[in-house]
């Protein structure tokens, strides 16, 4: 799989010639570049969009997406686009970007480096191009019908989900033990307390996690389609299975779970779906 | 602050001419160069210490301790050795290295980049040189009677907890949503309830974010005298204080509670020791 990455490749190029691979990468350079000088700055100002709970937007988040869709306008003008901060723009190609500039907010604003940008194209039968970015970290995890990769601090590495079956053997992520409701809640420890070792605290990144082959499960509630679209199309190019709990379509977020294997999805599926 | 971190200055000067600070960075420096090929390599091996539980060993464990202890034969021959893997070596200079290789085993075998290397250096009075490295980002976090910095992605920068005195505007880090007993899961739980945000799953990475100023509050429990060694130098040379449940030394590990300032350690110890 190759990346056409080059700085003198991209300027001779028009912008139709660009691959929809190339505008992710300069859509998640832009937003690199928009959010990290705001990233652990001291007196980081967030507001809270819901009354309840604690759901912080960020100078950088809006920044990020702004400096996203500006590439979209240039590059992609036909495309719709569904982002986080400023909600949907229709185009006329039948495609949709779908961008959360900063998933996992929480995590942003207490300097664990969990977070990440979420770039995902899909049609009408679900998302084909993921992109998983970590800016501080400078990693960035990409899925598409070419594959699945990596690059990062140890250079480029295909991605490849690990041939996990057992539930005894699995490695289970989520972001908050409370997971969602009561009853979500205990579907998910349902799960928990068949695995080898269940984790927390991951945002976006457990997603990315299981397309690299270090995780097996990871299982939400409550998710939006763009926290979701970009980790399905990843991990789909990685050769994993994302569906809802009721082994469904997963693009339009709600409850979630990611596998590395069918046997793993189709065990920890059953347990999710147990009435208590 | 400086570090005397070219190779030229090195090369020129003979081993007991090296700081204290100098030889950390060495330890850290092998430290990383050993334990790197190893993160996130396919069928990674790990061996359980314990019947019950989850406490895998891996081939990185041991052979970063190994490095780091080379290093200290050579340059302090002197100091006393207390590691994780290889247990005590005593010294004849009252001084002590304490060495914890991987930090978070857990996460190392999950993939994601919050294990570290912690190395201090103590006397009769505790620690008062401790280093957190984080070897895949390339962070290392390093405070001492000196001050406090890190360096990593974004440069080198001098680190300061953030002044937060009131628990309802404070972030609170532990590992495990467990956190220990019964009794040690509520008292956690206690002051959970009483802060901003909870956030899960950093291993020593939550130290440094406390010392960073990102985060106000850790409370953990079940810590040996190696996972928080380290983090106590590293926090107090950034302003922060860490001790124990009942208010007294940390330096054994145990039931550890690690805070920005002194309004929140008393008012987070306050809420601990309440009886339920």
């Amino acid at each position: 799989m190759k990346f056409a990455r080059s700085d003198v490749t991209r300027s001779t190029m028009t912008p139709t010639a660009l691959s929809d691979t190339d505008v992710a990468h300069r859509m998640a350079d832009a937003a690199r570049q928009a959010i990290l000088p705001h990233f652990r700055a001291a007196g980081l100002q967030s507001d809270n969009k819901l009354d309840q709970g604690f759901d912080p937007v960020t100078v950088a988040d809006r920044a990020a997406e702004e400096a996203m869709r500006a590439v979209l306008r240039d590059l992609r003008p036909e495309d719709s686009i569904l982002g986080e901060e400023f909600g949907a723009v229709e185009g006329r190609s039948g495609r949709t970007w779908v961008l959360d500039p900063i998933d996992g907010t929480r995590g942003f604003i207490s300097g664990t480096p969990t977070w990440g940008v979420l770039i995902a194209l899909g049609d009408q039968n679900g998302p084909f191009l993921g992109v998983v970015d970590q800016p501080y970290i400078g990693e960035r995890f990409i899925g598409s019908p070419d594959g699945a990769s990596v690059t990062g601090p140890m250079g480029q590495h295909l991605l490849k989900v690990r041939q996990t079956t057992d539930l005894s053997e699995a490695t289970l992520f989520t972001t908050f033990p409370e997971v969602g409701t009561a009853a979500e809640a205990a579907a998910f420890h349902r799960v928990a307390d068949k695995v080898r070792l269940t984790r927390y605290g991951m945002d976006c990144y457990a997603y990315a996690l299981l397309a690299a082959g270090q995780c097996d499960l990871v299982i939400e509630a409550g998710l939006n389609a763009y926290d979701i679209q970009a980790p399905i199309a990843l991990i789909q190019a990685a050769g994993g299975i994302v569906t809802d709990w009721q082994g469904g379509t997963a693009h339009h977020g709600g409850q979630v779970i990611a596998a590395a294997t069918a046997e793993l999805h189709a065990a920890a599926l059953e347990l999710i779906q147990q009435t208590a």
